[in-house]
């Protein structure tokens, strides 16, 4: 099978990878319209074209995959659906999903396209972030699949069973809704953390000398692109206002309980945290 | 040389492994007050005997290790100095300096000791906890040593450079602020973290389906346990919520920007956060 992808970052890079090891893929062409992310594809192999026009490296695919930023791809998407045949399929690998699918709700090739999100990531991107085995294991999470025509769903249902993923199905409102829960907010209090010490700590090499696994596993996520993010935080904003507030209700608990000194009302509310550890253990 | 280490637990244990991998400890006796995890330590290896006499394990020892909970530190600390005589040396291994060495500031034996914080753990405690290697390539900070006699911290020197570990300078009122700033205040967002979650996501096997590296990352530390943490936060409070107080700050601006949909200044503050990858690369 041919497949297109357009974007050729972390996650479109990372699955190009995927794809070709598994034999998934037996000509990739690419879609990037940074020129240098482009050449750099071609040089690490991720693709093994790269087509400027879109129209043309959608129409040679069996599979077109979206791996561009949200705000990019609620533009990008239903282009890509008007340029494709009765037969061919599209997936997105996109962070949120209800903005997405109200862009295509009444496209006439909707049924071609399955909503999808792999749940697999790192802080960094571009085309140098793609790593081989990003996916294996991880969870794939299928949005509204009654919505897209079945030998569509089951191609893509073989095809992230075989990188192996997990296959887990939501609906949009729920998927947008968990992601705030479970990724979404974890940004945010990285990227808070990160603002936090930088602000206190105005001797950067301190920060250097003493950080511990603990600090740097906490402000990983610090690192990741505003381009990626802020389209995300924008798409889902309602649901992350949401998980946010009751991140600062409990972050205000743990300050009041700290501040008069109530320290076995703090160590009941580490024992509740601890709990987390019997979800991931 | 004999060492003894007073506390079996995760700090206590890895430097039992590390001191023996590295031929820096002829003999280990261990002090434990938990029956349970003093069996087990001999078990694993960790020590060649039990002592169940303070004293008496003690005066065995050219180094003493006191590697219990801040609390207990400040009890322990000073009895351990008035057993030993003007030729051993101890060291404690707790996160904060201040109380502490205001506890054995006047002590006829403050010579003999050395105040130590290596900069390496994890989010498990108990002698089951204890790992090879943990030290390895981390910092070590050694406070106030010119409160301790110049033999005693070289003999510390030497071995925490033989681990190997970077050596690191601080006052005590300095290394407690640092510390708030690159270790504490970590705790504290990750346990709030883990509340929110468990708060928010009542179906756990969601949390369990969906999670991803990145919140695993952020929520790892929300497994450490209350009774390392609560005396810790005790005894820095100030800096503690000092540096809250600024991490509140931060997550209401970026609350504030997201809530009036102003995501130039979001995209803003991200490009700030991303600062930190320049010092933790």
């Amino acid at each position: 099978m041919t497949v297109t992808i357009i974007g050729l970052g972390l996650i479109g890079g990372s699955l190009a990878l995927s794809l070709r090891q598994h034999g998934l893929a037996r000509h990739l062409i690419g879609v990037e319209h940074n020129p240098a992310h482009a050449r750099r594809a071609l040089e690490l192999g991720l693709v093994d074209a790269i087509e400027t026009d879109l129209a043309t490296a959608v129409q040679q695919a069996g599979l077109v995959v979206v791996a561009v930023p949200m705000d990019a791809l609620v533009a990008v998407l239903p282009a890509v659906l008007d340029a494709i045949g009765p037969h061919q399929v599209v997936i997105d690998v996109g962070s949120t999903k209800q903005a997405l699918l109200a862009a295509v709700a009444g496209h006439p090739r909707r049924g071609r396209f399955v909503a999808v999100h792999p749940m697999a990531g790192t802080e960094y991107s571009g085309p140098d972030a793609a790593v081989q085995g990003l996916f294996e294991g991880k969870a794939v999470v299928l949005c509204d699949t009654g919505h897209s025509d079945p030998d569509a769903v089951q191609l893509v249902e073989n095809l992230f069973r075989a990188l192996p993923m997990r296959l887990l199905y939501l609906d949009a409102a729920a998927h947008d809704l968990h992601t705030a829960y479970v990724s979404h907010i974890s940004h945010i209090t990285s990227f808070a953390l990160a603002l936090t010490v930088l602000e206190k700590e105005k001797e950067e090499q301190r920060i250097f000398d003493l950080a511990g696994g603990g600090f740097q596993s906490t402000v990983r996520l610090a690192k990741s692109a505003p381009a990626t993010w802020v389209p995300i935080f924008r798409q889902n904003r309602l649901n992350v206002l949401d998980v946010l507030d009751e991140h600062l209700h409990q972050l205000q608990h743990l300050r009041e309980l700290l501040a008069s000194e109530n320290y076995d009302g703090l160590a009941e509310q580490i024992r509740q945290a601890n709990h987390i550890q019997k979800i991931l253990p």
